[in-house]
């Protein structure tokens, strides 16, 4: 594994979207106690559900500290490779390597800098580091050489990319002064275009409500193909939300992405406020430096985090009225994939959902 | 990966021998400061020159426990890729995979169980939890289906194949109490038959004098090809070294392999005596439980602990007089190879040489 000094743009490199095909899919093993509910116990009955249908549509390897190797291994299908590699804690959307590919079908993978999500500012625990080296890790397993992003603070989830010129990320997140204080918005589209080898950036200004990654991306708006996108929507104009989204909806139709396409909008609507029960917040350790898990808190529920691995859309249910609309318009925009619906409460009560605990690793060509 | 319970010989796989092609090499960072000298330091410098070296002529991977993970990226060429996993000691050869395939080129493994070389009966360390998860890991991460072994003993070391029928191995070892008691020689003979697929066991008595393994016979006697072997010798009767490898001659003189051949023995000469010196002994933890490293203690030295990888062969030297007519010896031997000569003592002091620490995965067929 080579450390490229580097741009992906300059060497022919771009991120494909993932909607295009993958060599497979990696996700990380719950375990921290100070974040998921009982011993993480019901979380990693969750994650063996989504790896187990992910991996019957495409190579599913699940990253494990040396801990809960065994249990790991116990509990999860024989066709989901189980590999050790220290972690933090389990979003392999942010924390993973983002990786891109050339034209003749090679891979690397991109490093950015990881701060748990607004270092010792606004981050969510303490510390990171082990988090910090795992897109290197991933990038050695893949036999793939790695850009190291020095002083850029990126996750995954915080950008979404159509494979044909554009991104779109939210100002909350990637202005937020957690990550990159000392660069002005000019500087973080510029270092996204170099390392994503895309032309346009697509700036949305929020994300979901107290979504806690400082308003992702990946939880409110996400390409189908290029040229359409779902949005996460409320019509209750008195949800904070609704002004979020409206906000987002008006700049999507006003813009035009990298090719000079108008954006075709999907909207689906979030379910009704998820709120952590007495009973959910006495199973997380208060550990001094980690969010706090309280009673009453309102979580960033959405439909938009869902994954779309090869065959397949992996799709949150929340138990909600919802849930089927969302599903129906997932069905109508993904004609050729399986819609699979799976009741994620666990994981949006960690902090994110399918797509944060997921990462795919784009199609190589054979050579 | 799944696993299987029936035999490789059942299913058409076989064991290639070593000097067959390979995909690549995995080695073990040495960690455990109760075997390695002043906290592994010298051991580690000496595994970086090795993995540097099989790394210019095969995909080399360097197995790491996360506690080591930062140093031995840091200090191994980017060519060398470096993975997490939990390891008790650094013996790839004994405690990784034996890799068999078939006809097709498709890969799989077998688990033997691991006890330590001689569990608590006579073993070298304890525990060796880690260790014995090992050989099923690096199945994993090579997307093989594995063979577990369940109630037989056995370390990669105690065996060698010639790739054509037939498996040598030390009486001395594969019948030690501490390994498979409750079996007679017949049955491990049927067992290694089954499992590495080959007709013919051909059984030495001994391997070197004072071999901590219980005389693996890849420290004394070594195929370069079916038919013809390479066998540590010394012309010294008065060391005990003299009858053993004598025994082993005569066996080797009298029968034939599973093809009916005769085999051509080559002896390459042991160094003289290497003896622990005092400050070597000084640098090593005592713990209970753990084969003391003594002052004065001759180790097991010999050539044949060599590993045969694409392109090379990579040979124990011992700042000894024989040294360069080992190299000789070899060359003529493997003359479409290059003969690389790298000074090992740390390594015979931690127990072991070339051959103990590396491990190949035979070359698969793209399909």
């Amino acid at each position: 594994m080579r450390k490229l000094n580097t741009t992906p743009k300059h060497d022919g490199f771009y991120m494909p979207a993932e909607f295009e095909e993958h060599d497979g899919t990696y996700m990380i093993w719950p375990e921290r106690t100070d974040n998921w509910r009982y011993g993480a116990k019901y979380a990693q009955h969750v994650f063996v559900q989504i790896a187990a249908v992910i991996g019957k549509y495409e190579n599913t390897t699940m990253l494990v500290n040396s801990s809960q190797y065994k249990n790991a291994r116990a509990v999860l299908p024989e066709y989901v490779r189980v590999l050790e590699m220290s972690n933090n804690d389990a979003w392999a959307r942010d924390t993973g390597a983002t990786f891109v590919k050339n034209n003749a079908g090679e891979l690397r993978g991109i490093d950015w800098e990881f701060n748990a999500w607004g270092g010792l500012q606004n981050g969510l625990y303490f510390p990171w580091d082990k988090d910090s080296q795992i897109a290197q890790k991933m990038c050695e397993l893949e036999y793939a050489d790695v850009y190291h992003v020095d002083n850029f603070v990126l996750e995954g989830g915080a950008i979404h990319v159509d494979g044909n010129g554009s991104v779109m990320a939210t100002e909350a997140c990637l202005l937020d002064e957690g990550r990159n204080p000392h660069l002005d918005k000019e500087t973080v589209e510029q270092i996204l275009q170099k390392y994503l080898n895309v032309e346009k950036v697509i700036w949305l200004k929020h994300g979901i409500h107290l979504d806690e990654t400082n308003e992702h991306i990946d939880n409110i708006c996400c390409f189908v193909k290029p040229g359409v996108v779902t949005l996460a929507w409320t019509d209750d104009t008195n949800d904070p939300q609704y002004q979020f989204s409206k906000d987002c909806y008006d700049i999507l139709s006003s813009i035009t992405d990298s090719k000079g396409r108008k954006l075709n909008i999907h909207k689906i609507h979030i379910p009704s406020p998820v709120i952590i029960s007495k009973e959910e917040s006495c199973g997380v350790d208060s550990v001094s430096g980690t969010k706090p898990r309280a009673a009453g808190d309102r979580l960033a529920a959405s439909y938009i985090n869902y994954y779309v691995c090869n065959g397949a859309v992996i799709v949150p249910a929340f138990n909600d009225p919802m849930d089927g609309q969302a599903k129906e318009t997932l069905k109508d925009l993904y004609p050729d994939r399986d819609i699979i619906q799976i009741y994620s409460r666990e994981i949006l009560l960690g902090g994110g959902n399918i797509h944060c605990i997921t990462q795919q690793v784009p199609k190589r060509e054979i050579t």
